[in-house]
């Protein structure tokens, strides 16, 4: 079982979890990277995972072949899907049993074909299986937050190469989220507006950093990137929701292909760099002591390409030296020409 | 001229510095990595650095050999030395101009002998010569915050195997100091004690997580350890200060001999892992409009191994998944034997 233990200095959760430590690639040593030329999310290799949470295939039975999307929960978990949270003290420090759900979603039987590289129906069918799994995640009242995320390429953290979202239900508001959460919120107190819808609005305006702008949504190099041809890619004003579980078939078949769009751009762009994407929205309703929310957060996703190192000025004092401008990498991509 | 960003979203102020694409290594395709077999830093090279700011050498004009220490600007620097700060808006978002120092501390001629891997009186120089560095960049009325920083190791981060130290001095406070900063005073105005001095006090009272205990310093294991054998090096309560340029010389000399037993016992049990080492220290008083500081933050180190990958979750969410207890990466570094 693993913990949740909170560091007074800086206010993060952090998730000590001594059996992720046994899964591909976890040896804490300085050794050269192991490549599993066995796939357990190939078809055919159903019984190499825990069973399926879901699945789409046209016929037969749970966890057999056939599949078009798949669901499991991670062989390697960093949190527990069992038992109670748990939170107390601990002396000085605060903490909580690794209570969480931890899911992969696996985007499509293709060994090497990400979510992005596939029909824009496809794509539109593996973001639905995210809203799904969301929306059932949300009913279990232990948890606070879910964290959608997915590693391109090993320097981004990638383990197994097969195409997979991962799928985190945390009793806790990751760090990252509760920054932005704070900002929005102060800002939102201040002026009565959203600060991403302003961010958003702004952008459209002035242009240069707009990588793609559909009916619904926009993509663009954020104005203080912290990585070479980081990537924002959020609903436009009119269409603000807190919450990516609240959003409408119409916006995600537009999202599909947005999202298709810009992750073509960037992989002829920068030649497959590894990169991580992420999906940000608001903590669940009650853990906000009842409080309403909505107006004040704006979920959008964050492309962070992974060409630079993260050394001793980014990990220690979280000080990003980005040496590409944001308005060159959105007047590059906007260049690339794909077809759809 | 380098850029500083400020992201409305977390509050980070990123440094946009396209000069750093230039150095090695410093590619944002995804290319092989370039080893340089010549190094700028060694004795005989010394026209290939810029002209260096300070060395210790028995004899003999500056930028000649027979140094023991030498302290030069980085020739890729993420800051500029000259001109104004010039705080501004740009639209909705915030920008300074990449106003900055950037210097090298090169600990020593050899080119594979780490600072902690010499004899305790050269890594008593060498953090002598950080604490003159400090104090003279603290004169400079631009900077508000001053940063030392180690890279070793290529997963690290470390672009040149020669040992060296990086100093910055920023107009601004890094976002990790800031962060570490708020708790502490927040705790401060609470209960009039300095939070990082209650931690070493009861650190070294139920000692599961102690590496090292000297009379001055106390080198732990962080209870919410982000990275396996992360370690904290501290002054105890008695030695708090606030700036390491405050530190006296017994307990510089004190603290030679931690870093030197702390870095060998970490060398040995993970096999020369790579690691970043960062030290914190309050902002400069006259950033905190007038407030006096002293009592409500506590400098000190942190050391951070690089044996775990930094995925989708770590960097776009903040959380960091450790697979080593914090009590058992103390207890094998408390057994490791090193002779100084």
């Amino acid at each position: 079982m693993s913990d949740l233990r909170h560091d007074p200095l800086t206010k993060r959760w952090v998730i000590i979890a001594p059996e992720r430590g046994d899964r591909p690639g976890g040896d804490h040593s300085r050794t050269e990277e192991k490549k599993t030329p066995f796939c357990p999310f190939c078809p055919g290799n159903e019984d190499k995972t825990p069973s399926e949470i879901f699945a789409l295939r046209s016929s037969g039975q749970p966890n057999s072949g056939n599949w078009s999307i798949r669901v499991v929960p991670n062989r390697y978990p960093a949190l527990g899907i069992e038992g109670k949270v748990n939170r107390r003290a601990e002396g000085l420090y605060d903490k909580m049993r690794g209570v969480g759900a931890h899911e992969v979603i696996i985007e499509g039987p293709q060994h090497l074909q990400h979510f992005h590289q596939m029909s824009v129906e496809q794509t539109f069918l593996v973001l639905n299986t995210v809203r799904q799994r969301m929306i059932d995640l949300e009913r279990d009242k232990r948890f606070r937050h879910l964290l959608l995320f997915k590693n391109i390429g090993q320097e981004a953290g990638a383990s197994l190469e097969h195409p997979h979202l991962q799928l985190n239900a945390f009793p806790f508001t990751p760090f990252e989220v509760a920054l932005e959460l704070q900002s929005s919120r102060s800002y939102y107190h201040e002026k009565e507006r959203c600060l991403l819808c302003d961010i958003a609005d702004y952008e459209s305006k002035i242009s240069s950093h707009i990588i793609v702008e559909s009916l619904y949504f926009l993509a663009f190099c954020p104005y203080a990137s912290r990585f070479p041809f980081e990537i924002m890619i959020a609903p436009k004003p009119d269409f603000h929701k807190a919450y990516f579980t609240e959003i409408e078939d119409l916006l995600l078949q537009d999202l599909a292909q947005v999202i298709q769009m810009v992750l073509r751009k960037l992989e002829l762009a920068l030649n497959n760099p590894p990169f991580n994407l992420v999906l940000h929205m608001a903590p669940f309703f009650r853990s906000r002591g009842g409080e309403t929310v909505g107006e004040d957060f704006h979920w959008h996703l964050h492309i962070l390409p992974r060409t630079t190192k993260i050394a001793g000025l980014e990990l220690g004092a979280e000080v990003f030296v980005n040496p590409v401008w944001p308005e060159t990498a959105a007047k590059n991509l906007r260049e690339v020409v794909i077809k759809l």
